[in-house]
């Protein structure tokens, strides 16, 4: 990445504010990533009022600029964002969740040369669904009819509920499912992966006193890697390493994200990733070492359909799960990019500067397109031209131009500082003379001007030197 | 696209082949698709054996290269899949889904101005889903502890059910109900929209004697389109077109694709898209102009709150629906783009050459990277080099250079022709000399050398070029 002059300014001006962590990570040059505060006083171990306080600006701003939506009843908490028990996340936060989806898929299935993309479904018949390992209390998928029938005396309801086809908790299953089509295409050589993403269903208890089951949802992702038996250790490590990496790669504080090993009941291996929120870590991924028993398990007297080749060796392959919740995760990002930075002016701190510092390839929308004062027609005209050029270049761009409400700027970089836009381009009569704009950066606050027909350039370079950090 | 030499050479062969239909599409320059001959002869009147024929033909393709997946029990039928009664797509069909899904978000959702995208939940409380118009023979998601507590006394069984979840059977109302807050985000004004792709649910009935139902799924688009009533006819107009143009734009014979008007009960005008099948029209996408009334009696009583502004006017908007079969859309393709051919050598029915001419855009693999007689590690490194070259220019490629069963060229273009991949790359003892490599296009059957250093740029032109034809 060039370093322009008022960008390099803006990089020195943090080097002289101490900003020893964004140093000490190395990559994240020309003032790239601003100071965490929020985690820097969690780290300083404040007392849980702060922690709580972070918590509860953060989820106000979420809700405020469309990352979260509230609740139908009852109070909006973190805590039901992470067990599956809310309206869904605002269209930002689909955004967010997407471009995390997108960053695993292209990391994980789609650049691989042995890992096949599936899309299994998400409901299973009675008699898969039986199959060793899956949760006997599934949400099951029943027809109002047949149930009816059933309390009129038809067949026995727990017929029908026998018959009735399950919901999916995880995607583990519905991979194994594929596991014979998927040795097929890759000639029944040892080790290759499936991966899939998809919506994954259980039940939450609510509080009402009719024992009242409310249907959980979370996005969930699963790489599902067979390998030899005598290779599945490396393997686990392996994953491990390159999953915690992943999931720092797009952090302002990478030690928030940490790993501990385990061993289940059986004695298999497995890791869990953890991401350390205010009130402590939870759960976003897990790495199962399940050897070779879930695949015999599920097809029954079919040993050698089963056999994949690991070099001259013919076997059935040990399984290692690695699955983890993007819905969790994008919590996790909500709170590593969130700073809450004082007001120079009024160091009133209802009037704190809140920014949302996400990862350039996470974050939502990119770029906003706005128009000083001047001949409103040609300024937006040149604005329309913009945002088809940048999208064209995959760059999301928001259209404030569109907008009619009167805000001033200071108005507008807060807003778009909530929203996480990255670059806030500011079109004004000056460009329809000489072709520049300015641009403002959202981790620095500064401004610089910018000629318009360099602008795509550098966005798709700012943006993808982020990724290669 | 620069036509090279022998890439002119076949684009002149197929007009000598009186390929008139592809003349007539005008974009499909350089022998980019072949002569439709199964369309051709549908159209030309030909019986049903010869239809069945065909249907048959490409069923057991799509079963044997893993585009869809065989059924448990009973036989695998076309009707299944349309249904959605099925076992779900295998890794080629599920990419090729995704392929379709990308192509409608960047058309529909992430290149317009003011189309927002969203990701409601799959299941909605029973408040909510008492909503008008929500079908109320939607399947429920329910805890079998909390049916089997009903049955043995408990609360009575239909109180459980009234308490339970709905899964949805379209996106429609999910969206709805994040009217406000879009309403909000784009700073109520009128016109915009609001797009989704996600599963729905469905009952399929089974044929056996306990009137049972299985769960079907589909992959949903849709486009809801706010506007004033005065606006909202010219726009089901503007959308019915942009709409049909979408699905032929990526299909051999745009006019299997055809549309036609209806009302409804309530008088309310609308639009249906088919595509033709062998065995007649199915329906692939629903617009609907529904009025302002779902989102009154959707949010009763908050009748200014749903207020946008159209200029200076403020109304409640008029909804346009616009309602896609994604799951029917890759059915539709894969008829499309299927061409029995005889074989020259044998003129055998059952050596009938089978080709799969996806659209470059929606094809799951781009290119198949394989490695003729040589030093077989010299010629692997070659082959991973480029293999990650093309990946991170979007380019998806098939290892084929992995595989390690003899099969002769012959067997491996009739391989790669029936997986759909545009281009088979040649990497030989050739190439560690002069870095000349062998393409050999799926269309045109045609092969030609090239510099491995040209195969990047030409790839990404052939792709894009085709996407913008």
């Amino acid at each position: 990445m060039r370093l322009t002059g008022s960008r390099l300014a803006g990089f020195l001006l943090l080097l002289l504010r101490g900003c020893r962590r964004a140093r000490r990570r190395g990559g994240e040059i020309g003032g790239f990533r601003g100071v965490p505060k929020r985690a820097l006083s969690l780290e300083d171990g404040e007392g849980s009022s702060s922690t709580g306080e972070v918590s509860e600006a953060l989820l106000s701003l979420c809700r405020r600029r469309h990352f979260l939506r509230d609740q139908d009843q009852g109070p909006t908490t973190w805590g039901s964002y992470l067990r599956g028990n809310h309206r869904g996340f605002g269209p930002l936060g689909v955004a967010l969740r997407q471009n995390l989806a997108a960053q695993w898929w292209g990391s994980e299935a789609a650049s691989r040369e042995r890992v096949l993309g599936l899309g299994a479904r998400a409901s299973r018949p009675p008699s898969v669904a039986a199959s060793p390992g899956t949760p006997s209390q599934a949400l099951r998928a029943v027809a109002p009819a047949a149930l009816r029938q059933a309390a009129e005396g038809g067949p026995a309801l727990q017929k029908t509920l026998a018959a009735s086809d399950t919901l999916r908790e995880d995607l583990l299953h519905g991979v194994l499912e594929h596991y014979v089509e998927c040795l097929e295409l890759v000639n029944k050589r040892l080790p290759f992966g499936a991966a899939q993403i998809g919506t994954c269903f259980h039940a939450v208890a609510t509080n009402e006193k009719e024992n009242n089951v409310r249907t959980g949802e979370r996005m969930m992702s699963i790489l599902v890697w067979y390998s030899s038996g005598r290779t599945a250790g490396q393997w686990l490590d392996y994953w491990l390493r390159q999953r915690l990496q992943w999931w720092r790669k797009f952090a302002i504080c990478p030690s928030n994200f940490s790993s501990s090993h385990h061993h289940d009941e059986e004695g298999r291996r497995g890791s869990n990733l953890y991401y350390s929120f205010p009130w402590g870590k939870e759960l976003i991924e897990t790495l199962r070492s399940l050897g070779d028993n879930e695949l015999l398990k599920m097809y029954p007297g079919k040993g050698s359909q089963l056999h994949g080749r690991d070099g001259r060796k013919s076997m059935v392959p040990h399984i290692l799960s690695v699955s983890g919740n993007l819905d969790s995760g994008v919590l996790a990002y909500l709170f590593d990019g969130f700073q809450l930075g004082e007001n120079a002016v009024t160091r009133k701190k209802t009037q704190q500067r809140k920014v949302l510092k996400l990862h350039p390839s996470l974050t939502p929308i990119k770029v906003a397109l706005d128009v000083a004062r001047g001949p409103t027609t040609e300024l937006r005209q040149v604005c329309q031209g913009l945002f088809s050029e940048l999208l064209e270049n995959g760059i999301s761009v928001w259209p404030g131009y569109l907008e009619t409400m009167p805000l001033t700027l200071e108005q507008l970089y807060t807003k778009y500082d909530e929203m996480s836009i990255l670059f806030t381009i500011l079109v004004s009569e000056a460009t329809l003379e000489n072709g520049v704009v300015q641009l403002r950066n959202r981790n620095t606050t500064m401004k610089e001007m910018m000629h318009i027909s360099r602008l795509k350039d550098f966005l798709t370079k700012y943006i993808s030197a982020a990724k290669n950090v």
